[in-house]
């Protein structure tokens, strides 16, 4: 995949490049499970992807709902503040998904828009979308969701839910490196975005331009990052040729003997087992345990990182990731083998072997 | 240079890439000509660095005069506008470059910033900057300076010219892909970040967040583009193994080369001699001539791409562009034989050899 990066770069009006746009949009579609013809990949990360969602869709004093469950949705909130929207927050419990009832007790009249994280990646939470559609309708309110580390990984499916607007990222269950957003946008969306009053505040991410670049009219708006989407088409191809459903259970396979290898090892989750992201797996860090110790351990004896918490779960657990490529049974027995050796060094001996747990759900 | 974007991604807090972020930062400054601590590069393309500069520096409300020669003198000017600033515009002839005088001619009262395009890429015309650092004192303004197509290819010395911000591209005399912008700000300008009265408009380009992670705190915010690095981190390291002044005698010498060798062929340059830009040099359309005909013959013939004018000049001018690892005497060569070739098919025979005229130039 890395060799796509290094392809010739051609021009951004050039036949070859205008094809390879073109099939990226096809791609994206599938990946999405939409048929929005407004789907293509910003030139920026998730967090750009994010931004431009949200002001795109938002004019100033708007009323935004937006759930908060981790990092990543206290960051939409953020951002549609910085719009000039007037936010309400849906409290959750971090490493807990949101229900419809949340959003239902949280809401006061109507909304513009109302925002959640399908896979908090800050604390491995799984929110179902399905169910929100319902509050949108009756709050008056667009659905925006936030598929960064859910997109290739887990199913999604935009038109299936009824989502107006989502964004992704391509450093996760992608295996494309960071640099892109792939975004999709509603016939609903669309039209809010013709009705707008006022101008997008940022010009670098206003939708009415870009996709005017990514459309046929081809009209130059910024210039394209070439090479990141030579990378991103052979992700896209990649994620592809694998197929969707069976790369959804190659990712819920692994996860799940990860889960049984860590339960072996006496270890607690965050988040039960119906709430659950498969991607990216939080475990509690055990009493007397001294978590940083554990993550150098396994980075420097292992070679392997896995993330420490975020924000209020910060020193009280470990996130690990198993999106895209590394979501191997190697990497899963590697994972399991260190953090066994990592927890013997500190001490703590387990009885159990984890391998053996994982090993029939490998083979189930 | 291509093969450095297809390293190994890594972790964007791995101490391997924290020391190419490092490197990043001093090979920018030296570049730039600056001891401007807050110097990097912002993820996204050069217009995202226009963006990040006036949306930190401005607040609603705000005077702002913007110099407009040109495409991207008039993007700053919009996306200014958006920002919620006062624009005052400073109409320049396209093609030429813009003077103290027109400036001094335009402002009244004082402004928060004045804003210019160092070196127009639609059009060719370089504007010096120097004399406009008292014009910025005598309306209390900050200096913003666009380096887009100057940086890596002509002299930019922020410092001594006495510059507060400024942001380029990686794609013009960089040779690097497009995906990134280099962005500098001096003292001062970090003194009006630090007196903000409200957030930036953008999370996405906030450099109070983003400094964090480009300075000692290393805190996250958001994934940073790896790959790309990478990429800039090698580019950035041949211009400085070449050498500023030879790269910068390079750029001149096979400019004037090509000047030569149109003018051998009759043809009229837009730009008057001491206004020119070397990277990028326009070329008036003679009467009689298919422009676009013309353009597709340099592709098809001879894998060369010019480009067509912009705006105003749509339809009159060719613009060549000699950037970076792209400014040779073979490339200049292959032009000048290919255009006298695509004239002469289209009727417009030359007496004069252009080569002939070039070579006494490229052997001074």
């Amino acid at each position: 995949m890395l060799a796509a990066l290094a392809r010739p770069t051609v021009g951004h009006l050039d036949p070859y490049f205008l094809r390879v746009m073109d099939e990226i949009r096809a791609m994206s579609r599938a990946l999405f499970g939409t048929a929005n013809e407004l789907t293509f990949p910003m030139s920026g990360t998730g967090s750009a992807g994010m931004e431009t969602c949200l002001v795109n869709l938002l004019e100033p004093g708007d009323r935004v709902l937006v759930g908060v469950n981790g990092v990543f949705g206290g960051r939409m909130a953020e951002v549609a503040r910085r719009a000039g929207a007037e936010v309400t927050v849906v409290e959750g419990a971090w490493g807990r998904a949101l229900t419809a009832e949340q959003f239902r007790a949280a809401a006061t009249g109507t909304y513009a828009l109302l925002c959640v994280v399908h896979a908090e990646t800050s604390t491995g939470a799984r929110t179902e979308i399905a169910p929100l559609r319902e509050v949108a309708e009756e709050l008056g309110a667009l659905l925006l969701v936030d598929c960064v580390t859910s997109l290739g990984g887990i199913p999604v499916e935009l038109d299936a839910w009824g989502v107006d607007a989502a964004y992704s990222g391509t450093q996760k269950c992608l295996s494309c490196p960071p640099g892109l957003s792939p975004v999709s946008f509603s016939a609903r969306a669309r039209e809010r975005l013709a009705q707008r009053r006022r101008p997008v505040q940022s010009w670098y991410l206003d939708l009415s331009l870009i996709a005017s670049y990514w459309g046929a009219e081809r009209a130059y708006h910024h210039t394209a990052p070439i090479n990141m989407l030579y990378g991103l088409h052979e992700a896209l191809r990649l994620v592809l040729e694998e197929g969707l459903a069976a790369r959804h259970a190659r990712h819920a396979r692994n996860s799940a003997a990860l889960v049984a290898g860590l339960e072996a090892l006496g270890l607690e989750l965050l988040t039960p087992p119906e709430e659950r992201l498969v991607p990216l797996t939080s475990v509690l860090v055990p009493a007397g345990i001294d978590e940083a110790a554990v993550r150098r351990f396994l980075l420097q004896e292992h070679d392997l990182e896995i993330g420490g918490g975020l924000g209020s779960l910060k020193g009280k657990a470990w996130r690990i990731g198993l999106m895209g490529a590394s979501s191997t049974r190697a990497n899963v027995e590697l994972c399991l083998h260190a953090l066994a050796s990592a927890l013997e060094a500190q001490g703590r001996a387990t009885d159990r072997d984890p391998l053996a747990a994982a090993a029939p759900v490998f083979e189930a």
